[in-house]
C-alpha cells in the first residue's frame, strides 16, 4: 500500500487496520516513509482521534522497531517507575534504591530535561563520573550487583519512537493521549517489566495542567499496559507547586541523598512522600507486600536503616561515580554561586508558587534546556524555601535563585518573585496524590 | 511565530488569521518551513476546514509568490478558460483561436495530462515543432499577433502552488476544495484576466464525480474570482463518456482541426458544443454579445468562416509550429499503429462508456503519464465510435484502440470492453452542461 492510500484511510476518520498501521511504523523507522507523509498522517490521527486497538498497535509496533530485554535469569520481581515529567520531580533517585532494598529489580531507562521540566540522567550527571549510557548488558550486570541501573535510552529501545516524537515536536502534534500513550509504553514495555507504577502529574508545571485528562492519560497508560500483560497502575499527583526543596541537578540529587541518609528537611517533606507512595505502590503490585500500608512502612524503614542509601553507593560504583558523595551530600553542591533572594511582596499565606515559571526560569539561567541540544549547568538552580500554606511576612526569603554570577539572575528574577501569591486566608492545602488508577 | 504555532491554530479547528497564512505561504516557496510542517498544517486544514476568507487568503499568497502578467497594453478584454480535466478534453485548441477571432485576447497558461486526464500541453506538442515553453514576453507578442498564447506553467507563476501541490499529492490531501480553488485560481489570476470561464467536470471522469461536488467547487471558484476583481462564471459539464471523437494527444489535436475546419464527425459534435458553450459565455462576460444565443452564433460564424483557423494557423507559425498541419490535419495521425477493435459483446443501446477506464488504459499504452515524471507518446490512443445512446448490434466495433505494437494492446483491451454497458432500453440522454454558476 502506498503512504498516500493510507493516510486517506484516516483523513476519512476511519480506523487503520493494524496491518496499514504496521506498514506505517516500518515506514517510519525505515525511511520508506518521508517526513512530510508521517507528519500527515500524524496530524490525521490527531484531529480524527484513535481507537484503543490502534493506539496498542502503535506501541506494539514502536516496541518492535527496537530490542526488547530479557531479565529472564533475574528471579526477583522486574518493575519500574514512570513520571510524566515536573518541576522538581526527582523521585526516580530514592524510588530505585529502596525498590532495590526491597528485592524489586529495576531497570530504569530515564531522559533528560527539556523545557520546565528536568530530567533524571541530568540530575545523575550532577555526580562525578556517573555514567548513563549502559548497554543493555551492563544495565542487567547493574541489577544484578545493585538492584537496579539508571540509564539513558539507546538506539536499540522503540528507535521509531525516537523519530516520531522529533517530528511530533515540530508539528504541534505531541499533546495527544494515544500518541503519548504510545510514546512512553513502547520505551518502558522494552525493559521487560512485571509491573510498573506511573506517575501522571497534573496542575500548572505537568504538561497536561486539568485533573481530568491527566486521569484520561493515567487511565490510557493503564489500558496499553495491562494489554501487553504488565501490571500497570498510576498515581494522578499535584505539579501546582515545585515538588520539594530543589530545582535544578545537583541540587535535586543533593535533596534526595538527604532523604536516603533520613535527614529530611521540612520542605523536602512531599518529595519523600511522593517517592514512598509510588515505591510502596510497587511492592503491592509485585507481590511483595500484601497491604498499601504495610508497604509505605517497609519503603520507610529501608530509608531509616540506611539499606537503601546503601545501594544506591553500590549504583553509584557500578556506574563509574564517586560514592563518597552517600557520605558528604554536600560535595554535591561545593560550587559558589551566587545568591539572588526572592522576597515576599506581602505578607499572610502562600497560595501559589507557579511550577511552571518556577522551570522555566531554572532553564533560562542554564539548568535545563530550551532546546534538545542546549548542554545543561548542573550546580545552578532554585531553593524553594516558601511552600503552599506557609505563613510569610513581607520582605521574607521565599526562594533562592542560585546562578553563576549576580548578572546572571537579572533577566529572570522578577518573573521568579511573580511565580508567588500570597494571599491574608490560609488557603486549602493540595492533596498530593489526587486520584489513583488500577 | 513558530510554524508549530501556527500549526497549533489549525489543528485545534481555529482560523488562521491573514498574517498566519502569509507566513505559511512565504514559508512554503522561501523554504524556512519544513516539508514535514507544511504536510501538517494542510492535513488540519483539509480536516478541519478553511473559510472563505482563509481560502481566498492562500489565493493570494500563493499569487504573490510570484510574477502577474501585465497586459494593460493590450486593449482588447483579457479572458481565459480553464477546465479541472477530463477524457477526450480538447476543448481549450477550439476555444483560444475562436475566441481570438472575436477580439478577445486570450493568455492561456495549461497544464500536461496525468493519469486518466489529459493535458493541453500534451496535445499542442503533437504539432511537430509547437513550442510551449513561452516567457511572459513572448506570451504577450503571441497575444498581439495572432489573439492567444498557449503555453505551460513558467517558474515566474505561482510557486509557492507548485511545492504545495506536490506535498499534497504525496499526502493524499489534494482532494479539497479550497485549497483546489487556491492551486487554480491562484494561477489563474496570474495571468491579469478580465473575465475567466471554468469547465467543472462531474462525473466518473472526472476528478470529482457527485454534481453536488462539482458544483460546490464551481461556486467556490467563482467566489474567489470575484473576490480579485475578475467576473468568473462556471459552466459544470458531463464527463460520464470520453469526450467527443478521440482520446490521445496527436488525435485530440486532429479532432480539433477537423472542428475549426468545419469538417466535425458525428461523435465529435459534443466537443464543438461544449466549446461553443464555453467560448460564448466568455463573448458574454466580455461583453462582445449582448445574448448567449447572439454569442453562440458567432462563435459558430469564427468557425464556419475560418477565421478561427486562420488564428491557429497563426499562433502555430508564432509558437514554432508547422502550419501546413491546418490544411493537412491527416499529416498529425500520420504515425502507423496497430488497431485493435473493441467489439459490443451484445446487441442494444449504448448505457455507459466508462471515461475513467478509457483515459486510465490509454495512459497505460503511453498515451499519457501514470507518475509525472513519465515521458507521453504523442501518437497512441482511443477512438471512441460508439457513443452513449448509440444502437449497436453484438460484434460490432464500438471503439478502437491504436498502439505501437499490438502485443502493447493486450493489458489494456479487455478492460476497455468492460467499459462499455450495453442495455437493451434507451438511454436516457445526458445534459451536456449540468450547471451554471455565475
Amino acid at each position: 500500500m502506498r503512504p498516500q492510500d493510507i493516510i486517506k484511510q484516516k483523513r476519512d476518520g476511519k480506523a487503520l487496520s493494524d496491518g496499514e498501521i504496521a506498514e506505517f511504523i516500518r515506514g517510519v523507522w525505515t525511511g520508506v516513509w518521508e517526513d512530510y507523509q508521517i507528519t500527515a498522517l500524524v496530524m490525521a490521527m490527531f484531529v480524527n482521534g484513535l481507537t484503543l486497538r490502534e493506539q496498542n498497535t502503535i506501541t506494539r509496533e514502536m516496541l518492535e522497531s527496537g530490542k526488547v530485554m530479557d531479565f529472564s535469569d533475574i528471579d526477583a520481581p522486574k518493575a519500574d517507575k514512570h513520571s510524566t515529567g515536573g518541576v522538581g520531580d526527582k523521585t526516580s533517585l530514592v524510588i530505585a534504591p529502596a525498590l532495590a532494598a526491597c528485592g524489586v529489580a529495576v531497570p530504569m531507562i530515564s531522559g533528560r530535561g527539556l523545557g520546565h521540566t528536568g530530567g533524571t540522567l541530568d540530575k545523575l550527571e550532577a555526580i562525578p563520573g556517573y555514567n548513563v549510557r549502559l548497554s543493555f548488558a551492563e544495565i542487567k550486570r547493574a541489577m544484578k550487583h545493585c538492584g537496579f541501573a539508571l540509564a539513558g535510552q539507546t538506539d536499540e529501545i522503540a528507535p521509531a519512537d525516537r523519530k516520531l516524537y522529533a517530528l511530533r515536536d515540530a508539528t504541534a502534534t505531541v499533546p495527544y493521549i494515544p500518541l503519548i500513550v504510545a510514546s512512553i509504553m513502547s520505551k518502558k514495555l522494552a525493559e521487560g517489566l512485571d509491573a510498573l507504577v506511573l506517575d501522571v502529574k497534573t496542575g500548572k508545571g505537568a504538561f497536561i495542567s486539568e485533573l481530568s485528562e491527566s486521569k484520561r492519560l493515567a487511565s490510557a497508560l493503564c489500558a496499553t499496559g495491562k494489554a501487553f500483560g504488565v501490571d500497570t497502575q498510576a498515581l494522578v499527583t499535584d505539579m501546582t507547586e515545585p515538588l520539594g526543596l530543589y530545582v535544578g541537578n545537583a541540587l535535586e540529587t543533593y535533596e534526595c541523598l538527604l532523604i536516603l541518609r533520613n535527614e529530611t528537611p521540612r520542605e523536602a517533606l512531599r518529595t519523600r512522600e511522593l517517592s514512598v507512595e509510588l515505591a510502596s505502590n510497587v511492592l503491592v503490585q509485585c507481590g511483595i507486600e500484601r497491604t498499601p500500608a504495610k508497604a509505605r512502612e517497609r519503603i520507610l524503614e529501608v530509608i531509616a536503616d540506611g539499606s537503601a542509601l546503601e545501594r544506591f553507593r553500590q549504583n553509584i560504583e557500578l556506574q563509574g561515580g564517586d560514592p563518597r558523595i552517600c557520605e558528604k551530600p554536600e560535595k554535591l553542591i561545593k560550587t559558589r554561586l551566587a545568591e539572588t533572594r526572592i522576597l515576599a511582596d506581602a505578607s499572610g499565606f502562600i497560595k501559589d508558587v507557579d511550577s511552571l515559571v518556577v522551570g522555566d526560569c531554572v532553564s533560562a539561567v542554564g539548568g535545563g534546556r530550551v532546546k534538545a541540544s542546549d548542554s545543561v549547568d548542573h550546580a545552578v538552580g532554585f531553593k524553594c524555601i516558601a511552600k503552599i500554606g506557609d505563613r510569610v511576612k513581607k520582605g521574607d526569603t521565599v526562594g533562592i535563585l542560585l546562578t553563576r554570577t549576580a548578572k546572571a539572575a537579572l533577566p529572570v528574577s522578577e518573573k521568579l518573585k511573580g511565580a508567588y501569591k500570597i494571599s491574608p486566608e490560609e488557603p486549602k492545602p493540595i492533596r498530593l496524590v489526587r486520584a489513583r488508577i488500577k
